[in-house]
């Protein structure tokens, strides 16, 4: 029988359907296979390819926009929002719009190109980690900004344009929907217990263990209760804190630790799926730091979404959180 | 530039990209070709591979689960939610849940394997729409429902699982959230304005005829201000009526004729794509009959959501509407 789910920070019901259940190999597995390219903009040799660098991680000694590189951000070259101008917002009648106002960078995690965060060791994730860190510390001094989202899509299928191993960060003039909903949940919350929604979670998925993945002394994997997608993974630090950005530097040891686990895992389980990966962290400049948590959520990309869900926001899941997460574990890298 | 667009009904932002513009030619187009296919359960005498009709049109002295129909509605083989049992609710600490009740069935719109709704001709479109009717009429009788909700995935890409041209209905015990979001902005709108926000979008986007694809005296096809995707067309009664279900039989006509028309423009403008198709009605039994207006979304598929889309809900559309809008009016069928 399938069971109706609710996800107990934004109130989102899913529809875990076992009538249709699905292990891995049920699904219709697309392996992320990378070539090489020799056009490839974000190869080390070509950073005249992109515009100039914003953050660059290189060896001693070597030049801006030269190669000589571990890790570089720059600005998208086609970007969604641009940076230049001032917000700008207008009524038309009955509708409203401001215009494009925000920042599209591009994080460049590695110059080799057919590695992954899967592959190049924990050092280099950190790094990733520490750089999303330090732009939006930059970033976050623009006060026409209101939410700045880290993601990364990996693979064609999961919306990846080019190959080579990088994320995305774009600043935003709003605070986006989700994470509105992910806020305003954990708001209520708070107001009818006094404790952080994330911190209950964390504490009884930890005891409970069904959904638990793998867990460090800071950080814990596990599948969520009510996940959208199959396989939904969600990294969360075990110790209460609202922003990405203000964690202790052990923590982000401890994050790329888990997280190059949790990809190897699912490398091998889901056999090198495309996935999507986000940081949820809380608003800029909004008090909800008694209640907002920051977290890490992976996404691989399994399924289609079709009709159901666009009408409805209520997502069809064919996998428990419980199985999931009995196949992740049993995956070892 | 780009620009932020906000839908007056859900108050959702969307990013239209025109930094990224696309035209028809611009996106990898995934045609819909339908082979033959003997093994299909859908196919006219193949009545024994569905479970039993719930409703069928069939011509005169043919009998229930034969040969010799026009349209069938059978139960679905794989049920997301099923009918048998009581609604039960649970909750697990934090947790909620309950139990997978609800309906989930087939309208089978044409014995023609290989046809379409864009092709079968509109009085078998309306036939099809009567069907949509009919069911929800005899559903909503059983009070754990609190919303049946019509869709269609056309084509594999959009999700359809079986080519043979099918709709399919879910009757749901809870409001799904998208739904939700529309009834909750109506209200607002009716409460400060003392009118249906979709009465006055019409009212607007006739006036303005920018976003305006086609009409006629009872329906109005319209390219939505802030759409989530490239080319999402809605068509609304120019009437104000909230149920689907309680429309007089010639709007059904009406509709029929501006959905045909409308899916052959896309055919021309963007080679047969496949699409998702779905009804939003008020939700059942709640009194919202003044503020909230029925209506028919389509939405080609035509790009990849991503992981900005999943992180954010705030979509990115790389086709301004009033473009998208412009295509298809010229693209006479």
């Amino acid at each position: 029988m399938s069971e109706l789910r609710k996800d107990p920070v934004t109130g989102r019901w899913v529809i875990i359907s076992t009538e249709r259940r699905k292990r891995p190999s049920d699904f219709r597995l697309e392996p992320v296979h990378v070539s090489p390219d020799p056009a490839c903009p974000f190869c080390e040799g070509h950073e005249h390819m992109t515009p100039r660098e914003l953050l660059a991680y290189r060896r001693n000694g070597h030049a801006p926009n030269q190669p000589g590189w571990d890790l570089r951000v720059v600005p998208n070259q086609f970007p969604v929002l641009r940076v230049e101008g001032s917000l700008d917002r207008q009524g038309e009648g009955l509708f409203d719009k401001m215009n494009g106002i925000g920042a599209h960078e591009v994080i460049i995690e590695t110059p080799k190109h057919q590695e992954s965060l899967a592959t190049i060791g924990e050092a280099a994730v950190e790094q990733v980690l520490w750089s999303f860190r330090e732009r939006v510390q930059d970033l976050k001094q623009d006060r026409r900004f209101r939410y700045i989202i880290i993601f990364k899509n990996h693979g064609t299928a999961a919306g990846a344009s080019l190959d080579h191993p990088h994320s995305q960060l774009i600043a935003l003039p709003i605070v986006p929907r989700e994470v509105r909903d992910e806020v305003d949940g954990a708001r209520q919350h708070y107001a009818s217990k006094e404790r952080c929604v994330f911190c209950d979670l964390i504490r009884q998925d930890a005891a409970d263990g069904r959904r638990l993945i793998a867990e460090s002394a800071d950080m814990i994997a596990l599948a969520p209760y009510a996940p959208r997608f199959p396989f939904e993974t969600w990294i969360l630090p075990k110790r209460h804190q609202s922003l990405f950005e203000d964690a202790p530097r052990h923590e982000y040891a401890s994050l790329a630790r888990l997280l190059a686990d949790i990809l190897r895992r699912m490398n091998k389980a889901l056999v090198s799926p495309p996935y999507n990966l986000l940081i949820h962290s809380a608003p800029l400049s909004e008090a909800v730091g008694e209640f907002y948590h920051w977290h890490v959520e992976i996404i691989p990309k399994l399924t289609k979404v079709a009709g159901f869900e666009w009408a409805t926001g209520f997502y069809l899941n064919p996998t428990a959180p419980e199985e999931a997460a009995q196949v992740l574990k049993d995956a070892h890298p």
